[in-house]
């Protein structure tokens, strides 16, 4: 068994060369720049770690680890298109970099690409490895398409189970599926796939709390970003969603005053309103609900817990960082 | 053995019922739009022709035909967002209907639903037809590059056999790998397979050709479009490329000089020039030569003659037409 430092050295030493062919470069080279500018290549790793949860790990996992970190970044690409976004870890966006129709069809083509990596798998894992890849890319699709939905709509519209479902599709099903593609190719069983899949998806949906609780009340200099980044753009978290919920009307009005209002003392204002109904101490507890989710799914997979380590401190480094 | 016709309705009759779940609206809506502003389904029914050359037609057939339309359809909502373009059939593109980054996600989806299809055939042709698939796939994502390429070069720096290349990468290989996929189905040789697509891929490079001639010299009424709208926006075709090949250095200036000024009577100077530089006798050949190529290809294939008459019907059809 080993860590996930060693599984992304393993990963990296066969993912690190070269994806696409040099010509046309115009539709490659943007392809192989996302590739290139880094990424903690987590969705990959878990593939290969719900692989080892079962068994030693087989060429199939690489296959499907580099098919879903293909996934993922071609993910990126498009959502960085639609969201006018110009930086992506610090870099330019692709479609900053070369255009709009390069970066398209640069996300295009590494989609395809997956489905030359799937279709290297033994064939009599083919099938429900494409039917588990297929679900959590679609999935993919409708929860950018929501999150997209969402930000259309004032955030009092926006109702907090369908917020929860949304975050589940646009980050977490992909987290919970690279498990569970592990685990079909190391070859647990149904039940333990399903664990294994939800255990997944519940860090993600934890993960995102915690990210937006980290945002507001985290330590800029330890989380390496601007304090209230999120506050700033009135950006729908789960703690404004929250706090509209749990605040009095006086409150509320405040909220959406500063909102509107962009004053200059906003972050701490709108702190001051999170701090006062008490979304941060909720935040903290909705948090813990879906760590408790996800590791009594952990628990519940059928094998020597000693072979859940890697998962057990993956998933506690992930949920405790303050930084 | 079944005609064009008839193969188009039993395509439509599976293919034609919703694709797509009906949520998110905003996703799936776009994606199933397109599916129903028409198309002659060419591709899918190239499929079951293909299929039906060697043998009865297998269900496969049809997952492997909903795979193709899709694909196609796929190509068509990035493309128009790549050109800008207003109106696809005589209605407003998915990107204008609804927006730019619904079409991107639509088109996402659509191709990841390619991929559903190609799943539901038998174990023991996955791996083959999806190797088909991808490679087609990947080469029409390197023809639109090229396309948008050569689009930001000057007619006379586009080389005609690259020319060529790009036009087989954009329109051809999908029709011949349509073909291809059918054969293989149909349990046709690798020999058979590849005359199969090598007739499928000349036949496009043809009717390409046949394409660019009728924009500028055939009847408006009965081709249904505006005479020489091709000329008016300075597109590169088979014969503008050959033409300032052929033409002397004293038409070359004039060529240029049209396409700089942009006169009123452009469309008719230019035919003019042509039609001096026997532009339109060298394509007729030209198609003829392709057409040539393609025929000896399905002469080659070892099947009953009679077996072929629905492709050369439909080749016939295609590449005959006045209108």
């Amino acid at each position: 068994m080993h860590s996930f430092k060693a599984l992304s050295e393993k990963f990296e030493l066969q993912f690190g060369k070269r994806q696409f062919p040099d010509f046309p470069p115009n539709l490659y080279d943007p392809a192989q720049y996302i590739l290139g500018i880094g990424g903690k290549r987590i969705r990959p790793v878990l593939t290969l770690l719900g692989n080892e949860l079962f068994d030693e790990i087989h060429a199939d996992a690489y296959h499907a680890a580099n098919a879903i970190e293909l996934f993922h970044n071609f993910t990126l690409i498009h959502d960085d298109i639609m969201d006018k976004a110009p930086l992506r870890r610090g870099k330019p966006t692709v479609h900053t970099k070369y255009s709009e129709p390069a970066a398209i069809l640069a996300g295009d083509v590494m989609l395809i690409h997956c489905y030359d990596y799937l279709n290297k798998i033994q064939l009599r894992l083919q099938q429900k490895v494409t039917v588990v890849f297929n679900k959590a890319a679609r999935e993919v699709c409708e929860g950018q398409q929501l999150d997209m939905d969402m930000e259309q709509m004032r955030p009092e519209q926006v109702n907090y189970t369908d917020y929860v479902n949304m975050i589940a599709l646009k980050t977490s099903v992909l987290l919970a599926a690279s498990l569970q593609l592990g685990a079909i190719i190391g070859g647990g069983s149904d039940g333990n796939q399903g664990h294994l899949y939800e255990f997944g998806k519940n860090v993600g949906i934890a993960f995102q709390i915690q990210d937006d609780y980290l945002d507001a009340f985290g330590d800029p200099e330890k989380f390496g970003k601007q304090q209230g980044g999120d506050i700033l753009i009135n950006k729908k978290t789960f703690l404004l969603l929250k706090a509209l919920e749990l605040c009095t009307p006086a409150q509320k009005a405040h909220l959406h005053d500063l909102m509107e209002r962009n004053p200059d003392n906003k972050v701490a204002e709108v702190l001051q309103v999170f701090h006062d109904c008490k979304v941060d101490a909720w935040a903290e507890k909705e948090k813990e609900r879906f760590c408790n989710i996800a590791f009594g799914h952990l628990d519940d997979i059928a094998v020597l817990s000693k072979r859940k380590e890697p998962l057990r401190e993956l998933a506690d480094f992930l949920l405790t960082r303050q930084h």
